[in-house]
């Protein structure tokens, strides 16, 4: 499984992905979800995926190869040089259903799901800052100030907390504490979603991944929020008014 | 969609289950989902259901005109006259399995699920009390007091609170708030569960259904525990400190 969050706030995007990934119980891994490219003063973006791998995975090496193409001369379009933030969603979008067109049917033959999902983070000079959810066929949607968020994986446990509190009003500061939360709700529940995590912040106009920071279980910002959590929560328990029966 | 929770702690059982049900999202109705039986000072017995409705009465219309031919003075075992609580779940799990083979195929064939879940909670003089889940197949499990909980319909947002703060040992006014906590969470989450709920309480060794409340959305319980947990949330939440990036 997998547990990527996305949150579109005035001041900025802040993503945090888990590491887990499994084939079955029996067989679990650390991997990289999140992955950050930038020209810094012109664009900065960040992919995060979940399901089928193998289709991620081929997703992120076609992009690198075009960008590779593009660098060496070549007259390549790549998520780089796209002239928006939208334009690199249909670039993902399209080698998304390059990667299904290939692999899909083979894959249901055997009885493995290919769904997968990429969300698109970023900002280009010129232009808004911009989350994108790109879908299994392709298809894209895009956050809005009524949900600014997006989840993909594991989402339900982790949804409740950014219901109550993310606006996109809400500070940077509380952005943060939010995903935390968020995540930190999702491990307590479900084993297939993992530390270490995986922050990326980009900053509304700085054009430049402004953090790219791994969380480890013992990272002391964690510990803090996951420990001091966990004790405000039975605080608040304690406080709520008996029910009468 | 529903959601039904069930606790088994040393005081006692307390069942929790909301009463909306649908057909698509725009089909939607209220119906009881939770179900008493009760022989004073000899056996108190509570069933709640999940899945597809048709199914679901139908195992409660036969359990009742079994009971109503016992009662006219047939030879006929029924959840009131069966010697323990396992065989009160096994006649659940074979009158599953009866509704499952006369109408699981005809449903499947139409595109509709047939999945359907109840839960059995009670206890019997000269028993303990006891939770049984009985999946579609009329199999079941028991909770045991590593899990003292069994939740059926849309579990995920609820989980949470339950996982943090019930033991076995947990007193009966926390079961109370808990399962409050816990249906005010998927609420928060889910369209497709609502208002009222049915709570039913099984103390230990009363022999007897000792709460059978209806709750509605003005129900001062409630509204108190419900905007009492929103603040309370609110306020942990400014409490936690900062992530430094």
């Amino acid at each position: 499984m997998t547990y990527c969050v996305a949150l579109k706030i005035d001041a900025g995007l802040v993503m945090l992905a888990d590491t887990r990934t499994n084939a079955g119980v029996d067989n679990i891994s650390t991997y990289r979800k999140s992955f950050t490219w930038e020209i810094p003063g012109e664009r900065a973006i960040c992919l995060m995926t979940a399901g089928n791998l193998s289709i991620t995975q081929g997703i992120l090496t076609r992009l690198c190869e075009a960008i590779k193409r593009a660098e060496a001369g070549e007259s390549v379009e790549t998520i780089l040089n796209a002239t928006s933030m939208y334009r690199v969603a249909q670039i993902v979008g399209d080698l998304m259903r390059q990667m299904q067109d290939e692999h899909r049917v083979p894959l249901l033959n055997q009885g493995v799901g290919a769904d997968a999902t990429v969300m698109v983070s970023g900002q280009r000079a010129g232009g808004a800052h911009r989350i994108y959810m790109v879908y299994s066929p392709g298809n894209f949607i895009e956050a809005t100030p009524d949900t600014p968020f997006f989840q993909i994986g594991e989402a339900k446990y982790g949804k409740p907390i950014l219901d109550r509190v993310i606006t996109p009003q809400s500070p940077m500061n509380e952005a943060l504490k939010a995903v935390f939360l968020s995540m930190d709700a999702t491990l307590k529940s479900n084993v297939s979603v993992d530390l270490p995590l995986d922050l990326v912040v980009i900053r509304t106009g700085e054009l430049a991944i402004s953090v790219n920071r791994r969380v480890q279980a013992t990272d002391p910002d964690w510990v803090a929020i996951s420990t001091g959590w966990a004790d405000a929560l039975r605080a608040s328990f304690g406080t709520m008014p008996d029910v009468a029966i």
